[in-house]
């Protein structure tokens, strides 16, 4: 609703957040919100897209979220870039950029914690002790926050997105959360804020993650195991200049249950270190 | 709204609940909800009198909520009045009883808890484990399913109602808690869905945990101490015919830290075992 060409307003507080939905709402506008960190790269922008054709009203929420950081120097590197953020997002024409500080997410006394006993023990978050549930509890805060009919998350992330739309069906939040296509460099790189953290040298060395997911997608088409498979593809990683990897693992894509093939609808999903930095990636299998 | 003489209707879905709730506030009109675990008693009555003086809408639900109940007897025993309940709320105008099933309420997949990491680990939350995450799970759903403004909960359960109101804050909920008063027979013995399974003769003792906490009260306004105070009435309580007193402690109102003496805005808290059963009671100090 918008003009395109003009910047959308920053909304520090939820006083003047919920005014402004409420004005929308009584004029029976919908709402779409796309949660964010910042440091916005084209697969946020996609999300924001999206929103702007399905809701009549877009909100960008920009939240580097501490309680979804296990590792605190991670949380101290995370790119912080509001100004060029909200540069990026002029030109969708977003009705509002909703930038709440610490205080205003968690204030003092703050005590309560969203969880899930499923879907969160494998893959990140069998890697990164509490992460999701930093993850559902700032969610459900912000779509609570933004009375969103409809929140859109990138399927890169894909456990976050199940976990974020069981996690919204569970506590009657009355969002739908839509899944939207991972945006990927020219070069296969699926796009993530923490591609800015990579070297030159590491940035080249980084397409290697979705090139052994794609072989090893090739290769279960053609009637391989993940057994046979995985050793292969770990060894080429490594040559590459990988380090550690976390995970490469094929599992269903309804509840993320480990497969051998792709025995139901499934997805390939690979998280690996290169030069100090996670890059996380997933296809469908 | 609805005629005082007419019995309210029983809603049993989730989308019956929301199509009425959503024509009430198309109107402007208000709705107080009071989330109830049924067999229905004079205490639960006056919150759905203040719901219904507060807003121009008000629902009673009534859900015995398997996740609150640490102790399978405690479930199978809990009282079960739906008929009765119903006939109760007549004279009160209520303009809807929500009676969502297991089911409806934790359907297959169900996977999400809400706990809090403050005021939960002590009193009733330190004997029943997992009581707390319970009720504020449950109270989170049933707050977001009814789009309640105002929700009602008696005193007689202080703990509760400081969780509930910690939770509805920190998730940005927009339903404002409201504490009423408890409610007590004319002996002192405060109301309480308990209380219908005494036997006539623990019925006749139960009074002495209000009497003890009253003779507290009364030593702590004298000068005296918890330390001191504790003891005696404990013998006191046993003579009575008591069995084990789970707690009876002085805890500061606002975030229930243990106190000695009265030193700030205060409560006396006290749960004790009575023939089988488990009394709790609170006070202001």
């Amino acid at each position: 609703m918008t003009n395109p060409a003009s910047p959308a307003p920053i909304i520090r507080s939820l006083d003047a957040l919920r005014e402004m939905t409420r004005s929308w709402k009584a004029k029976g506008e919908t709402i779409g919100v796309v949660p964010t960190m910042g440091a916005l790269h084209d697969g946020h922008l996609s999300l924001a897209r999206a929103a702007r054709s399905a809701t009549d009203r877009v909100i960008v929420t920009i939240f580097i979220n501490p309680k979804q950081f296990n590792n605190p120097d991670d949380l101290k590197n995370y790119p912080r870039t509001e100004h060029e953020d909200a540069r990026k997002l002029a030109p969708i024409g977003v009705d509002a950029i909703y930038v709440p500080d610490g205080a205003q997410m968690y204030p003092d006394g703050f005590s309560t914690k969203v969880s899930l006993d499923a879907l969160t023990d494998v893959l990140c978050g069998a890697h990164r002790p509490g992460h999701f549930d930093g993850v559902a509890t700032v969610v459900a805060k912000l779509l609570l926050q933004t009375s969103a009919d409809q929140a859109f998350f990138g399927e890169k992330d894909y456990q976050q997105l199940l976990i974020v739309r069981r996690m919204a069906l569970d506590l009657d939040i009355c969002t739908t959360i839509v899944g939207c296509p991972t945006v990927r460099e020219i070069d296969g790189l699926a796009l993530s804020s923490r591609n800015l953290l990579l070297s030159d040298r590491a940035r080249t060395t980084a397409p290697a993650l979705s090139e052994v997911m794609e072989a090893i997608t090739e290769g279960l088409a053609a009637g391989e195991t993940m057994h046979n498979l995985v050793p292969l593809v770990l060894e080429r990683l490594e040559r590459a200049g990988f380090g550690e990897v976390d995970y490469l693992e094929l599992r269903a894509a309804s509840d993320l249950s480990l497969l051998d093939t792709p025995t139901e609808p499934a997805r390939l999903f690979g998280a690996a270190w290169l030069a100090g930095v996670r890059l996380i990636d997933n296809v469908p299998v």
